[in-house]
C-alpha cells in the first residue's frame, strides 16, 4: 500500500463536515446523508431500464451541487412509471423541509423489489424520524450503513486520510451496500463516498470517480445481473485543495482508487451465498481492455466460480473462460498460476501445464484453494498492460437465497 | 408443425446409407459414423481455445467430402499441444485403416476433461472393436448417441421425413450430446446430422447448416460457458436433389431447422441439474438481433434462471435482464407473459403491471411456475422480428455437479 495512505475509522462521517444516520422500520429502511453545499459526481448504472430515483439524481447532480442524499431501501422504485417519479418528489420535498434546503440540492437512490409502489406513508415517517438524528459519528455512519442493507450480512464502511503531495492532510470515507438481492429482485449496488477535498471542476471531479470506480466497482462481479438501480455519487466538500493546474493530486487518486477497491472486495466478500473471495489479476495484456475482458470473464465463470466452492484448481476451466473472453492472447504462451496468503503455484506456466493429475504442483493447488480468499494470476506474456476482477464462488447458498423467494 | 414434417424412427441410422455404433470402456466411449464419401458442412467454437480434433476437422472439411466420422468422449484433447494433434493422427490412422478409407475423409471430434494426454491405446482399442460391429439400425443409432454421452441423462438422436415442394421425400437423422461435462471440465456440445439429400454446392450446405444452428444450437444457453470443443456436421450423401437454381428447397430447410431446434430441447432440458425447461420467446422486436439479444440475455440471467427453480413468476428480473441486454426497446411500452401447456397469463402488459401481489394473474402466474417446461414470451412493440431461446433453470445440482469433481 501506498505510504501516503492510511487507513481511518469513522465511515463516511470520517470528514467532519458530514452529518448522517439511517433508521429501519420492518423490511425498510432509511438514510440521510447532509453536509454544506458540495461539489458531486455520480455514476450511474446503464441498464436500460432505470429506477426513478435514478432519472431523477441524474437530472439534480447536473447542477453540480448537493448539500443531501436520501436513500430507501425495501424497495427500488423502478417500473412504477409516473407515480415512481412523483414518489421521489415526495421523498424530496419531506427532506427539503425537514433539513430546511432547497429541492434541487437533493439526490436520492432507493434499492429492493422491483415493480412495487413506494410505501411512502412509511418512508415519510422514516425521514421525519432521522432528521433530527443526523450527527457527525461513527456510530451515525455505521447507522447510515446499516439502513441500506438489503441481504447483505455485514454492513460497509471505509475510511482513508491521504497525505498529498504537498504534505496538506485530505481524508474520504465512504458506505455501500452490495450484491445483495432484497426481497430478492435485484442486485442493487449503492456507494456513497464524501471528501473534505476541494475539486470545484465537475469534469475533472467526474474523471477522478470514473477512474476508481473503473478499477473496483466495475470490476466486482457477483452473478452478472446488471441492476436497474445501481448509484455511485462522490461529493467533495471543498476544505483541502487538490487540483493543481487542474491536475488532480496522484496521492489523492490513489485514496480514492483503494477505497473503491477495499469496498469492491466488501461486496464480493458478501456476495449472496458467498464463501470465498475470488481475485482474477490478468498482466501481461496488449492493452487495459483485454486485460478487462479476460479478468472479466474468468471471474464471471459459472464453471470457475462452482469450481471455486469445490476447492479444485481447475485450471482447465479458466482457459475456456480466457478463450471465450473476446481478448486476444497466444494460446500458445499463457501463464496461470493460484495463490493464498504468502503461497502460490504455477498451474500453467508459458503454456506448459505443470498442474497435472498427481504431481506436486497440483497437490499444494488444492491446499491453496482451501482458503477463504483466492487469487488467480494470469500472464498472457504480450504487454504491459493489466486488470483486476473481484468476485465470489457459485454456492448452494446463492441458488437457495435467490430461488426460495416467493414475489 | 409443418405438414410436411414427419418426425420418424432411426436417429442418424434413419438414412440409409448411414452405418454407425457406439462402444465404451469405463469413463471413455467411442462413436463411428461411416457413409458413402458426401458433401459435409460444419459449424465449430468460437473459443480462441480449440481443441486439437476441431483444428483437425476443420482442415479436413474443406475438401467438402467425409465418409466417415470417429468421436471420443472422456478426453477433450484441448489444451495438449502437439502431442494432441499426434493423438488426432493416430485416431484417423485407425479409422483410415480399419475402414479402409483414406486419412483425409475423417473429420473427428472429442469431449471431456481439458489438459489431460489422450488414452490412446485405450481409444485404438476402441476403434477396433467398434468397426466391425458399423450397421444402420435404430439400435446402432441410439449406440452411437451413448458413446459420446458425459454428464448427459439421456442419449439423443432425432429424425425426420420431409416432402419436397416437388413431392420427392428426404430423411434427415441426427445424433448429439448435449450440455454436460464430462469429469466434469467444460461443457461440451458434440452433434452429427447426416441427409440423404443431395447439396453439392459447398456454400449452399454451409449456410444451410448456419441457418438451423443459428435458429437452434446457437440459442442454447445452459450455464453461458462456451466450450472449446463444440463441433456440429452435416453430411448429404447426394440421393435426393433438394437444390433448385441452388436454392435449397424450403421444406428441406424447414426440416432441418425443426431438427436443430429439437435436439437443442432436448439439451436444455438435460442441461446439468435441470429441473425445469425453460423457452424465452421475443416478439415485436426492430431487428432479428435485438430479439436474439433481449431472449438470451434473460435465458442467460442467474436471477431468471433461479427464480424458475423456485417457482416464482419473478418479472422483475426479467425487466432487468431486457435492460442490460443491449437491445433496443421502449421500457414504456413492452408486454410479458408466462405459459405452460395451453395456459397462459400476461405479468405485464404495455408496461402495465398486472402480475402484482395478490392479483388473479400472479395467482395464476404462479400456478404456472410449477410446471416441468416454462415458456416466456416478450413482446417489444417495435417491429415484426422475433427469436426464441432455449434454456434450463439452476438448480442446487448444478451447483453439486461442477462443484463436488475433484481433479
Amino acid at each position: 500500500m501506498n505510504e501516503n495512505i492510511e487507513i481511518i475509522a469513522g465511515g463516511i462521517c470520517a470528514v467532519s463536515d458530514v452529518k448522517a444516520n439511517g433508521v429501519r422500520s420492518g423490511k425498510y429502511g432509511l438514510t440521510i446523508i447532509s453536509f454544506p453545499k458540495s461539489n458531486v459526481a455520480g455514476v450511474f448504472t446503464t441498464n436500460k431500464i432505470v429506477a426513478a430515483p435514478v432519472i431523477h439524481t441524474k437530472e439534480i447532480i447536473k447542477n453540480n451541487k448537493i448539500s443531501a442524499i436520501v436513500a430507501n431501501s425495501g424497495n427500488a422504485n423502478c417500473f412504477t412509471g409516473n407515480n415512481g417519479l412523483n414518489d421521489c418528489q415526495e421523498m424530496i420535498k419531506s427532506t427539503s423541509f425537514g433539513l430546511n434546503i432547497t429541492e434541487d440540492e437533493i439526490a436520492i437512490a432507493s434499492t429492493g423489489v422491483i415493480g412495487r409502489k413506494m410505501p411512502m406513508d412509511i418512508i415519510n415517517e422514516l425521514i421525519k424520524e432521522n432528521i433530527p438524528k443526523l450527527e457527525n459519528s461513527n456510530e451515525a455512519s455505521i447507522n447510515s450503513a446499516k439502513a441500506i442493507m438489503t441481504t447483505d450480512t455485514f454492513y460497509k464502511e471505509f475510511a482513508v486520510e491521504i497525505k498529498l503531495n504537498n504534505g496538506e492532510k485530505v481524508k474520504i470515507g465512504a458506505i455501500c451496500k452490495g450484491v445483495g438481492m432484497i426481497a430478492p429482485n435485484m442486485a442493487t449496488l449503492l456507494c456513497f463516498i464524501a471528501t473534505d477535498a476541494k475539486i470545484e471542476d465537475e469534469q475533472a471531479l467526474k474523471n477522478s470517480l470514473k477512474i476508481a470506480v473503473n478499477k473496483s466497482l466495475n470490476m466486482l462481479v457477483v452473478d452478472g445481473d446488471e441492476s436497474t438501480n445501481d448509484e455511485v455519487l462522490l461529493i467533495a466538500t471543498g476544505k483541502v485543495n487538490v487540483l493543481n493546474d487542474n491536475v488532480i493530486d496522484s496521492n489523492f487518486q490513489e485514496g480514492l482508487n483503494f477505497l473503491a477497491v477495499s469496498l469492491a472486495k466488501m461486496m464480493a466478500t458478501d456476495g449472496e451465498g458467498a464463501t470465498k473471495f475470488l481475485e482474477v489479476t490478468v498482466t501481461g495484456a496488449s492493452t487495459e481492455e483485454d486485460a478487462k475482458l479476460v479478468s472479466k470473464s474468468v471471474i464471471s465463470s459459472s464453471l470457475v466460480k462452482t469450481a471455486v466452492f469445490g476447492e479444485d484448481p481447475n485450471w482447465g476451466r479458466i482457459v475456456c473462460a480466457m478463450g471465450y473472453s473476446g481478448a486476444d492472447f497466444n494460446p500458445d504462451n499463457v501463464s496461470i498460476s493460484i495463490s493464498a496468503g504468502e503461497t502460490g503455484v504455477y498451474l500453467v506456466k508459458n503454456s506448459e501445464i505443470l498442474g497435472f493429475q498427481g504431481t506436486e504442483n497440483l497437490l499444494k493447488a488444492e491446499e491453496i484453494m482451501k482458503n477463504d480468499e483466492i487469487k488467480i494470476y494470469i500472464d498472457l506474456h504480450l504487454g504491459n498492460e493489466k486488470a483486476t476482477a473481484f468476485g465470489c464462488d457459485l454456492s448452494y447458498d446463492y441458488v437457495k437465497i435467490n430461488a426460495e423467494y416467493t414475489s
